[in-house]
């Protein structure tokens, strides 16, 4: 290419732009899938407001059918709202609104869902979005579109409305999207958000007109989410060249106990015990990248504290447990929290499980018959798509199930649950649907499943052993007829009598024998199902992890 | 949140920014791929430049260890440069380039690849990259990084150098990035280059300093890449509206014939016969956005015409068959281009595939065992990584190699390779290492695959015949022996003699009969490997496409 034409064909583009053309980055592809993520993108935002200002959520959401393959959707919440000068910026430009890597336990993460939402629609429609914000008193109206040439909002129309209202309403219309009944569709997301987020009310219309509530189930407000600051464990090298420049003058320990979690005088003495110059004197403008480096690797070789925990905020097992018994009604239920725990050194996690056996567990099939379903779930936020690529995928699917007696799984009616939450969630894409198959998480994931698959695996040999048990009880009772008429013609006593006898004797009998064997298996239960190497394993990297932190009582508050 | 809380939130982030904290979108994650991914951009990059100012490629790639998880990367080419004015540009800011979606084949697509790698560089060194980039007369010299914040080149250093150089040389340092024998190594990645690229010649020096020549095969200047017009078939009604507004004084036919390809008074007549307005009439900016939309279905529904095929680039058979024989040296080898075609009605595509057995075909295994090797290339360039996401390998995994004879066909010593020519690659994502499943694209390489297959299939069954006869050959040889020691006691005559008058009649009697089978077998080979329901199936979907086209032969040229 001559000098000439490599500057006539130069062209630079803007971040929407590039968006437009990878839609499937961010999920918004295939006709179902789009659709789904829509949803998903509007009702995380909801959500997050609530949490963040302390609401019970209510929310609604209707997806209304205007023609083949176009669609019209609703959500309406009662949030916070967000300020009327903010309100473009937050809808209408990519890559921006308060979400960007903060250290929160948040939906969103990166401020480009509900955005690219609102670029969808336009570039399907050519119709602007039309939302209202309400902070309190009377809300903004709003048309808006994306200027993609820019990255800018496009506000269309403006005005105030007359009525109070506080919270976001969207209505946006898309075209080829689609809507089925698919266990990827918004009714099957709106399910498992209510599932996950007991204290929320969904009303959701389907584009058949027909409406599902899910009311809340307890009465209780989750607690607020606290952002942290970041913990050393995280820094890169890079990101303290970063911070040099806003926090210059002061010095490298200095800027550690303002700007990091939990750093104190303790921590200070133990990273320049490494070092051959002094982080208390050391100013930011002054430590080159290479006394960076020094200063991160010796980080990497102190002891390990942990970061805060309290930030974290788990479904809670009794909450979880409530909604399922509620929504899946199960024969058998086995809900377990995993203390809070770290990866990579420094982000907080937390894991949640939980087995249901039998009533509405289970992924029903066309004929019927029921199959496994995992339900995933990230800060609360159902994953629908990408199961394959999902780390927590790969840690069910690692588990030998067959070892606490559940063989193939995959046609039991069996839901399994997983929720993380973090204040970090390693996503592998900005589609939020897939979780990094990171050791830790994977780990503590495993551990869960395999507490709560001995719990099932228990119940189920009791199930089969009482069955047994009645079917010979069955077969008893049939053979004291036989005797009883045997005995009735030898003595010529009372038939009904003889039977009602020996049926009195069989009864006791096995409920004696019922008792020995409770009895036995309370001692035996643990070796029943066995505890198998593989778990051992686990537990003792457990110890290892709990000493890991255990060992640490003098950290810095 | 409050009004106040939610302010002091609210940030706005570059492209940069995101994908320095979403490296894993590019590629550039994980140690071992991120210096693969960088040593592909980079030479990816150099190789379109030299395509398409029509230079026969010599590039020089190094990677020097440094440290620990730490590299020094080369990459030298001999093609046009950079004019002096937009290096910076050019290298220095994402979403900038010359690439950024015209419709021609090149390897990179979105000014994004080399920018990333200079990024990845920055945040792992916190160093600037040298690039040295001539034109022609004194080549210039740069140190350059990206300023995050502002996704703008940030220049450290630049002067003149004082000697002649044509191309473009950047060094870069990486740490946190790691090399090692593996399938996906920047060696595998280079072979694989130079097998689909028999015009170039790569010089590879590896970090034990092993140094690898790969020189071209052949003197053949591959065609320079044509960029084409957009086809009518893959509008948007989106795009329709943006060109809408620098073309507004045009009527709708008037663009269509100036911007599209191969557009003219038929293609007009028939989309006009399908709506109730004049598109010959009606300027850019009357038209509204229902009026485009139903200019897009009318466009659907006209017959398609193919877009011009003569811009695509495939390897071509004989410089395939060329460069696998030498650099695989395989015992069979069938390599088969199909003729170019179209997906989504309207972007070209060519799929090459060649099939090798025996010699160094496969994958070498530890225990020198070979196992089945899938090489799969877009537009001539090698994707090494996420496999299970991609078309090509749903494509090969789809055909039952079982029907031609190929059992087990994972655990054979066998090449498959598979290339797809395109102006518009559909890949899954900016990493650029996995093709969407494309129906078309998918249906193409089956075909493809399946003729391949049956060659392979015939060469196998004439192998375990000939085996099957030798065998039988020496049997009687060893009987031979036996009769002849009978004859030599019964009749006294020498013994040598016999064997040798025996020998000859068995090599005799088996040579006829192997004419014979021979015979036979041309008349039944198409029957003896069957060409199974599958492949009928295929082809006549094969016919209707073909009809597809011929069947328009009035088209505008």
């Amino acid at each position: 290419m001559s000098e000439d034409k490599f500057s006539a064909s130069f062209k630079e583009s803007s971040v929407a732009e590039f968006f437009k053309r990878n839609r499937q980055m961010l999920g918004l592809y295939g006709k179902l899938r789009s659709l789904t993520t829509v949803i998903a993108e509007y009702v995380c935002n909801s959500l997050d407001a609530c949490e963040e200002a302390g609401i019970l959520p209510e929310i609604i959401v209707k997806i209304i059918p205007l023609g083949e393959e176009h669609y019209e959707v609703h959500v309406i919440d009662n949030g916070p709202g967000i300020p009327k000068d903010k309100v473009g910026k937050a809808l209408g430009k990519l890559l921006a609104g308060t979400k960007f890597h903060r250290l929160i336990q948040t939906r969103g993460q990166q401020g480009i869902g509900a955005s690219g939402c609102i670029l969808l629609s336009q570039v399907t429609t050519g119709k602007p979005s039309k939302i209202i914000s309400g902070t309190g008193g009377k809300p903004l109206y709003m048309e808006l579109e994306i200027d993609t040439a820019k990255n800018e909002p496009k506000i269309k129309l403006q005005k105030e409305l007359d009525y109070d209202y506080r919270g976001i309403a969207v209505k946006s219309e898309f075209k080829e999207v689609n809507y089925q009944n698919s266990s990827q569709n918004a009714l099957e997301y709106l399910k498992r958000t209510a599932i996950a987020n007991p204290h929320a009310t969904i009303k959701y219309t389907d584009p058949f007109n027909n409406t599902y509530i899910f009311e809340r189930s307890s009465g209780y407000i989750p607690k607020t989410p606290k952002e942290i600051k970041p913990h050393i464990k995280c820094i890169t090298v890079d990101e303290l060249k970063t911070l040099a420049k806003d926090h210059s003058k002061k010095t490298i320990a200095g800027l550690f106990k303002q700007e990091f979690d939990r750093v104190g005088d303790k921590v200070i003495k133990d990273i320049n015990s490494l070092l051959d110059f002094d982080i208390s004197k050391v100013t930011m403008s002054k430590a080159n990248w290479e006394m960076f480096e020094k200063v991160v690797k010796a980080i990497d070789k102190t002891k390990t504290f942990a970061p805060r925990l309290d930030t974290l905020i788990p479904i809670e097992e009794k909450y979880l447990e409530e909604s399922l018994r509620k929504i899946i009604k199960p024969e058998f239920l086995s809900v377990l929290s995993r203390k809070p725990t770290v990866y990579h050194g420094g982000y907080p996690i937390q894991i949640e499980v939980a087995i249901a056996y039998g009533g509405d567990a289970g992924q029903t099939l066309a004929n019927n018959e029921k199959k496994l379903e995992l339900m995933r779930f990230a800060n609360r936020a159902p994953l629908l798509f990408d199961a394959g690529a999902c780390g927590i995928t790969k840690a069910v699917n690692s588990i030998e199930w067959r070892r606490y007696g559940l063989k193939d799984i995959e046609n039991l009616p069996l839901s399994i649950l997983v929720n993380l939450s973090s204040v970090h969630i390693p996503y592998t894409s900005a589609g939020k649907q897939a979780i990094a198959e990171e050791e830790e998480i994977v780990e503590e994931i495993r551990k869960a499943l395999m507490t709560a698959a001995r719990s099932l695996g228990l119940h189920l040999s009791k199930k089969r052993h009482l069955e047994t048990k009645m079917k010979k009880r069955g077969i008893f009772l049939n053979y004291a007829k036989e005797v009883a008429e045997g005995l009735h013609l030898l003595t010529d006593r009372n038939k009904k009598e003889l039977i009602d006898k020996l049926e009195d004797i069989i009864t006791k009998k096995l409920q004696i024998e019922e008792m020995n064997e409770q009895e036995e298996s309370e001692d035996i239960s643990e070796g029943e199902i066995p505890e198998d190497a593989e778990e051992k394993k686990s537990k003792g990297k457990k110890d290892k992890i709990t000493d890991y932190f255990e060992a640490d009582g003098d950290h810095d508050e």
